[in-house]
C-alpha cells in the first residue's frame, strides 16, 4: 500500500525488483475511536494506527484506492460502532483489509492509545485521574487459494506506572539500624519487633511494568484485570493526589513490600495464570519491568517472553 | 542481574515464584566507545547499551558482583582496545558475560550510536558532516552444560537519512503538461522529448531506510557498504550544505527517480544480496523504509523480514 | 508547592536559604478537560497541565494541603462545567491558586492539548480526522496588598502541520525548463504560457507553522481562526486520506504557491492583523515556522515575536 | 537565511510583507565540535546548533552564499582549533554571522551537547562514564549604523541527575518508627539517639538540577563548578556502578539530607553567590529542579530566574 492512487494497471504490473514484502502500510494514523462498556456512556480515545498488508513479488504496488477505502470504511465504522475491546477492532481493520485486497495473505494492524481509569486515594478517598497506556494488534493469516479462510491472532496489553522499592539497599539499613540498635542497648527481641512493624529506608523510584497477551483465542481478556496485575506487581501502586495519610499508607506500602525488577516480572507471571485461568496454552505472553532507578541513570530491567503453557509448566515443575 | 549487590546465598536462593526469566539486565547505559579503522586514527562513540542475560526459575537474583564486574571489565576494555567493529564489541561483552554467570545460557548485548562520515557535496565539494544511527547486537548461546561451548550470532544495521519522491504523483503532474503542451500547439515528439529531459513535480519528503543483518558469520559486514545501500536505494542522498549548483543536482536527481516505500525496500533488498555475495543463507536480514509523507501527517512504511537464502530464491524464481 | 502535606507550622517557617522562588508547582498533570462551544456536544480533550505559584523568601514551602485542594477543585470544575475556552479553564485555575496561596502574588497555568477536526478532502470530499496541537496559559498577578485586586493575561495558540516548496529549487528548475523548451524549438511565448500554467518540480516538505497570541483582553480569541491562517500561510494544507484527484489539487496547490520559512511567517503575521483587528496594541504575539527540509537533515526556522502594534505600524510604515 | 542559494537580487528585493524578522535560520544542525583544556588531550563533543540572524522589513530573505559561507567557516575553524570554552564557540559564530551579513543587527546561536566525567564510586572507587548535558548560547548585537561596535552576551549552563529524598514523608515515616520504639518500651533519649544516628524511609526519586548563567562578563564561568554545585545541591549525586558499600553511603546520604525542589534551587542559588563571587550583578542566572516523584506520575518543579545582583540583595536583606 504505497500512499498514492496511481493506475490500477501500473499496481498490477511486475515490479522492477521481483521480491515480495512483508508489510507495506502507513504507520502513525491518529483516529479517533469511541469504546463502551456493558452499556455504560461511551468513552472516546485518540488510537494511534499501524496498518499493513503483504505484498506478492509480481505486484509493484498494493492498490490504493481499495486499499485506502478499506482502512476508512473499517475505521469509520468503529468511530460509530460502540465497541468495548480495542482488540476486536484491530481485528475489524484486518479482516476487511484482506477482503478488498484479493493479493494479500496477511494483514497486520496495531494500535495504541490512552486509557484514563477515575482512582481514589487510600485514605483521604479523593479522586484523581489515572492515565495507563494501552495498546492492541490483529494479524489475519489466509489460510486457503480462494481466501475465505482467515484465521485471526489478537494481542493485548498495557502498561502502568508505579513505585519499587529496592530489596537490597533495605537489607543493608535493615542490618545498620539492628547494630546502632543493639549498641544502644536495646534488647534482641525487642530489635527483631521494632524492625517487622517499621520497614527501613531503600532507595525507591517510578517502575514501569506491561503485560501483553497474544492469541487465537475468541474470549476478550479484560484489560482492566491486566492493568490490576501489573499495579499488584510493584512495591506500591501511585496516586495523582496524595495528601498526609495517603501518603503514610503508599510510603510505607512500598517499603513493606521491596521489589526487584525480577520479582515484579515472576510475580506478574504468576497473577497472570491465577487470573486467566482459560487461555489456552500455546497463546504468547511478554511481561516486562523497567525500573528506572534512583541511584543511577541507567535503568534496570527483567522480561520473560513465552507461552502460557510454558509458565504453568514451570510453576508445576517447580512447586513440586 | 538486578542492580543490587546482595548477598550471595540470597541471590543463589529459590524465588518466591520458581519462573525462569528471558532478560534480565540493565538498559540505557551510555558508556564511550572508541573504534579504529586500519591503523587510522581513533574515534570516540558514544554508545548507549543494553545488557542482559537469562536466569533459571531457582535463581532468586543475578550474582552481582560478578555481574558488574563483567560488564565494566569488557566495557573498559573496549574502551581501551582499538576495535572497528561494534558488533564484535558487543559480541565480546556477551560472551565475558556467560563466563562469569555460571548458570545463564544466553546473554545479549545491543548498542546503539552515532556515526559520523564527511561527506562533499556533488558540486561544490563544499565538505559537511553526515551523522548516520548505527547499531549493533550480540546473542551468546551456551550449547553444552559444562558450558565451554558458546555460539554467537552478531547484527549490525544502520538507519539513514535521504529524500523520496513520489511515482505517482509525478505521473499525474507529467499528465497535466502533456497536456497543457500539445493544447499550446507544441508536437508530440517535442513534448515527449521535453519530458525525458525535464522531471515534472511530485511531492517528496524526508525517507529513512533501515537495513540490519543478523548472522552467525564471523567474516565482518561492512557498515559503511550498509550506509551507502541504503543512500543509493532513495530518490536522492541528501547534503548538510548545499549551493545553487549542488541543489539543482539533488532536486533533479530525486524527481529523476521517483520511489514508493516499496521501491526503496525493494532495492536495498536486491542491493544486499549484490555487496554482500558472501553472507551465509540462514542469516536474517531486516529492510524497512519509513517515507514523512509531505501531504500526510502519517508516514508510509515498508518491510521485508527474511533469510539471505530466500531473497536469493525469490530473484532467481522471478527473474525466469 | 512541594508534593507533601507537611506540617503547616514547618511550612510557614523560614527556609535555611532566604530566597524567593518564581515559579514552584507540579508539570506534567494529565487532566481529562470537556470543551464545549455554543450548544454542540462537548468534547473531552486530555490536557497537560503545569501548574505554579512563587514563593516568598520567608517560606519554606507552599501551603499543601490547601494547594492541592485549589488545583483539584478547580479542574474538576473544569472538567464538570462545559467550557469552550481552553485559555480561560487557565485562567480559573490560576486566580484560584492566588486565592488560596495568601502569600503567592503571581500564578501560572500552562496547559496543551490535541484537537481534533473533521476535513474533507479538495476533490473527493472523503471526511478525515486532522490532528491539532492546541495550547493555552494563563499568568494572574495580585496588584495589591490585601489581594482583592488580580490581573490575568491570558495566552492562546496552535501547532499546524503542513506542506512547504522551496521557490528557490522551482526558480532552478524552471530556468532549466525553458532552456530545454527553448532548445528544442519552442517559442518564447508558448514556453511562458506553459511555464504560467504547469509549475515545475521543487524540494517540499512538512512545515509546521506556530501562532501564540498574550494578552490582557478578556474578548475570546478563536482557536479555529489562528488553525486557519497557520494552514492558510504554508504552500499548501494537507490531509489524512487523498484520491488521485485529491493528490492532484494538494501537489498543485504547494507548486503554485512556494513559501520560504521567512514568507510563512509574514503571512502569518499579516492574517492575525486582517483576521483579529480588535485585538490591544500591547498584546504579544509568537509566530514561527519550522520546515522539516527534504534535502537536508537539519530544519529551516524563522521566527517573529512582537506586539500587535508593533506588527501595524510597520505594515502602515513600509507599504508607503 | 532560508537554506536555498537563490539569486542575490531575488533576497536583496522587497518582501510580499514588509514585516522583519526576529530570528530566521537553520535548527538542529549537528556538527562535531573539538574542545581542549588547558594542554589537555582534546575530546570531541557532538554540538547541536540552532544558528539565527534578524531580517528587516525590506529584505525578501537572507543572502545565503554569504550565509552558509560564515557558518561554515566559523564551524571548521571550531573543528579545528582546540577551545575549551563552549560559548566562545557559539560567541564566535555569532560574531562572524553579523560580520558577513551586512544588513543583520542580531546574531543567535545555541549549541547543545552531552560532556563526559570519570567518577568514582564512594567507597569501592570504581570508576564510571558520568554523561552531563551542557548547553551555551550567544547574542551578539550590533550597537551602530556602520556595524564595527558589536557586544556579546554569552549564556553557558548544565543539567545534571541526581536523587531527592523527600522530607514530608521522611517526618512521617520518623514520627511512626518513635511511636513504636517508646510503644516497645524503650526510652525516649535512647529513641532519639537512634533516629539521629539512622535516617528513616521516605520516597525518593530522579532529580534533574539545570543551571543557566548569561553574561556580558568576558571571564570564563566554569561548567565543572556549575556541575558540582547542582550535584551538591541534590540528596546525593548518583553513579554508574555500585557495590555493595558504596550503595549504603548513597542511599544513607540521600536520607540524611533530604531536600524539596524548593530546598535545591535555593540551595543553587547561594552556592553560585559563594563559587561565582566575581560574576556582574546584571548577569542573568535561571535554575531550576524537576524530580520524577515515585509516588507521582507528574513532576514536582521549582524555579528561580533573576540577576546575581538579586540573589546577593535578598541574601543580605534576609540574614539580618
Amino acid at each position: 500500500m504505497n500512499t498514492c492512487p496511481i493506475l490500477p494497471d501500473v499496481q498490477a504490473s511486475k515490479p522492477a525488483v521481483p521480491i515480495s514484502l512483508t508489510r507495506v502500510g502507513v504507520t502513525d494514523v491518529k483516529k479517533l475511536v469511541r469504546v463502551q462498556k456493558d452499556g455504560k456512556k461511551p468513552i472516546v480515545l485518540t488510537g494511534i494506527f499501524d496498518i499493513f498488508v503483504d505484498l506478492p513479488s509480481d505486484r509493484k504496488g498494493a492498490n490504493l484506492s481499495r486499499n485506502f477505502e478499506a482502512i476508512d470504511e473499517t475505521l469509520n465504522k468503529i468511530f460509530e460502532l460502540p465497541t468495548y475491546h480495542i482488540e476486536d477492532l484491530c481485528s475489524d481493520v484486518a479482516e476487511n483489509l484482506l477482503e478488498r485486497h484479493e493479493y494479500a495473505k496477511h494483514a497486520e494492524v496495531r494500535m495504541k492509545s490512552e486509557y484514563v481509569l477515575k482512582k481514589k486515594a487510600p485514605a483521604s478517598k479523593i479522586a484523581g485521574h489515572q492515565f495507563v497506556d494501552i495498546f492492541a494488534e490483529a494479524v489475519a493469516e489466509r489460510n486457503d487459494v480462494n481466501g475465505t479462510d482467515i484465521s485471526v491472532k489478537k494481542m493485548i496489553g498495557a502498561e502502568v506506572t508505579g513505585i519499587t522499592a529496592c530489596p537490597c539497599a533495605q537489607s543493608i539499613m535493615t542490618e545498620t539500624a539492628e547494630k546502632e540498635l543493639l549498641n544502644l542497648g536495646v534488647d534482641e527481641k525487642t530489635v527483631q519487633l521494632f524492625l517487622q512493624r517499621v520497614p527501613m529506608a531503600t532507595h525507591n523510584q517510578r517502575g514501569r511494568g506491561i503485560i501483553s497477551i497474544k492469541t487465537a483465542d475468541t474470549k476478550h481478556i479484560s484489560l482492566s484485570t491486566i492493568i490490576e496485575i501489573i499495579e499488584e506487581s510493584m512495591s506500591s501502586n501511585i496516586f495523582e493526589v496524595l495528601k498526609r495519610a495517603d501518603e503514610k499508607i503508599v510510603v510505607e506500602k512500598a517499603h513493606r513490600n521491596p521489589k526487584f525488577v525480577e520479582d515484579c516480572v515472576r510475580t506478574m507471571a504468576q497473577k497472570v495464570i491465577e487470573k486467566f485461568p482459560d487461555i489456552s496454552d500455546d497463546s504468547i505472553v511478554t511481561i516486562k519491568q523497567i525500573n528506572e532507578e534512583s541511584i543511577h541513570k541507567h535503568n534496570a530491567f527483567a522480561e520473560r517472553v513465552t507461552t502460557i503453557g510454558e509458565i504453568k509448566e514451570e510453576l508445576n515443575n517447580n512447586s513440586n
